[in-house]
């Protein structure tokens, strides 16, 4: 039989009835005559009830403790959505991480799965049952304790799921109905899209489209795993949602696939820094052992021995960038100047693995900038992304103005 | 180092408050130098809540899915109060079921512990933990899938690790401060024992005295586990609650050692039962089947071929031993010419170990509930109990009595 992954939110699995409504999308699969692993989170605001009190116990607590504490939720969902299912005459049973086993690194509240043997499960399948619904986010470390992967842990748990099992494809049901080519709050045009690839997908959710957890979409990527995100609050067909896929299998794409931006960025400049082989590893390791995380950097030329050293990072974590620098001069670890923060900027990036053949992409985006009147402050590429930061004031009208030129309200 | 076991109840754990004063407790113990096992239940009210959706979910559910999701209380409790010690500087880490492992039999939501392997936690002990924190109420079958021992589990699992691991003591706390000579609430002069047997405490809480699961004092029985009973809401010195224990180490006790009762009894007879070998099984297997809880049986000297046959049974079954009853008389399994029921009576007992080597407590019962003007409708005795059924307006007039002419409310 093929096997299917199903992954359901904290959203998709809140009440009973949402339970109900989720097993009979997974009843439908079954009558297809697939296999079904049905990956659960808890039930939407268990988890954050159950970090409350860990919080509140132990402020520094022990990340062994937080997960055996953390982890109860998923158990729940997974044990009622088996009920649930054998309800509908579905033959399911639950799995907890540990009984699967879901092997984990020993990294508790961030673990990495490094093996899920499939040999129970199939044994199971093989003797007639179903579905086998696994509580997702957790697994069981070298030492048996149980640890879990992290918030949002749950997709990477479904698409690590489809790699031990082949599967044929794994379905995210989540509140959205799929991926889009912008925000639809930002731009009434934004479009749904039918596919896009993995490594767009990658830009647009570190990007801040937080359909997929980045990490789930790497392991997607890297086995092969074709990742389809729906709304589990629609009826379905087929072709529903958006896949996320590799790009031999997009045979029509625009060049752009989206739009996506981040509000809420600060651009910080060290102004005159004494420059030195090794002064960039310097200030960004201050920096990151501060908690900052820098996103974009630039480096202009070097004059006289000094030169300006520009990032940006979350506007939020610019007072903490502020002490370390001045921490490092205090100390006569970094030379500089003085060290100029601009709160008040967004970033702006167009993505789309077509760049990688279209030439002009990068002007064409300067340009529509330019005639809106949006000045760029700082411009970073790579191959399938252009990212620039402006006025926070702007960022709707560059979104609006993008979307348009590049043609993202039609199809390709 | 000697071993103490420590067990706190749903309501000595049901807020972090409440699970802070109970580390508190194991933390005076911890001082005194014992390696401390506490045996956790879920905070009062989760397991509720968790049953109430596996049956609305599925109300003729699989037992295996109600453990996986019933169980998920216990271990949210034993994370928090490991991270609680923690806190306190107290080492400890907090153990689920299968962990240990607590290896019971498959007879899932009703499992019993078949053994407890102590090296894992003993291994954790020599490397210098303090506390294991233990999730009450469940194990691991021989299918590696989860189970629970039933409501009030976490009784039996702390007497069952106070056997494996030869503690000193297990120590339950509990919302009421020991053992009582009967109910405070019927007689202010109800007086709490300091001491007593394993083989009165049985009687007392089958017949209604709810402190200590049964299954757990015959457990405690058997490996002669010293179980001491006391409040987990009051400052206690070292002699506090009530010690169950073997009858030899209680060295002076009063003939008898409580008063018990059960309220809602419901007295049934079957007149004039064509009599027969194997009557007696054929009625009671009937009555069992049809899920009637049979307390007291007499049978009267047969005259003819034909005997009365009478019962006592909770006041809400009668109704199904009266359908039970009609069937059996309607397929011509037993013959009989009525079914009288009074379900106006309550049971009272005295219960004593001393009554082994003292004669005439019967008799005394007797002369006291005749003193009174009460009337006995049936009479059983075991060895260290005597009970009977009376008018159930009589109850408190009874119980006081007895207390009265027992000199319940004077230690011996």
């Amino acid at each position: 039989m093929p096997v299917l992954v199903m992954k359901f939110g904290g959203t998709s699995v809140a009440t009973l009835d949402r339970i109900r409504r989720a097993a009979k999308r997974v009843g439908v699969e079954v009558a297809k005559g697939y296999d079904v692993i049905v990956i659960v989170s808890a039930m939407s605001g268990k988890t954050n009830e159950l970090v409350g009190w860990v919080g509140e116990t132990s402020p520094m607590y022990d990340a062994r403790e937080y997960d055996a504490v953390v982890s109860s939720g998923e158990n729940v969902t997974a044990g009622l959505m088996a009920l649930t299912l054998q309800e509908m005459d579905v033959p399911a049973r639950s799995w907890q991480g540990w009984q699967v086993p879901v092997q984990t690194t020993s990294a508790h509240s961030a673990a990495r799965i490094e093996d899920i043997p499939p040999a129970n499960i199939r044994a199971k399948f093989a003797e007639g049952m179903k579905v086998a619904v696994v509580a997702g986010f957790q697994g069981v470390s070298p030492e048996g304790r149980i640890t879990t992967l992290g918030r949002g842990g749950s997709d990477t748990t479904a698409v690590a799921f489809a790699a031990a099992f082949e599967a044929e494809r794994c379905d995210i049901y989540t509140d959205v109905d799929g991926v889009y080519t912008t925000d639809p709050r930002v731009s009434a045009k934004a479009r749904k899209l039918d596919k896009i690839a993995f490594e767009e997908m990658l830009e647009l959710a570190s990007l801040g489209a937080k359909v997929l957890q980045t990490r789930s979409v790497e392991l997607a990527m890297r086995y092969k795993v074709k990742l389809r995100v729906l709304s589990s609050f629609e009826e379905q067909s087929d072709d529903a949602g958006t896949l996320v896929c590799d790009e031999e299998e997009i045979m029509e794409s625009n060049v752009v696939a989206g739009v996506a931006f981040s509000r809420d960025e600060a651009k910080m400049t060290l102004v005159s820094v004494a420059d030195r082989p090794g002064i960039a590893a310097t200030i960004f390791t201050a920096l990151s052992d501060a908690g900052v995380n820098v996103d974009m950097i630039v480096q202009n030329i070097s004059e006289e021995g000094r030169t300006d050293m520009t990032w940006s990072c979350p506007v939020d974590q610019v007072k903490r960038a502020e002490k370390a620098m001045q921490d490092a001069k205090d100390g006569e670890i970094i030379n500089y100047h003085e060290l100029i923060a601009d709160v008040d900027v967004a970033k702006v990036s167009v993505v789309g693995i077509g760049m990688r053949s279209h030439t002009g992409v990068a002007a064409k985006m300067f340009q529509v900038l330019s005639a809106e009147g949006i000045n760029i402050k700082v411009i970073t590429t790579s191959e399938i992304k252009i990212s620039v930061l402006i006025d926070r004031k702007y960022m709707e009208l560059a979104v609006q103005a993008l979307h348009d030129a590049f043609d993202l309200d039609k199809a390709a």
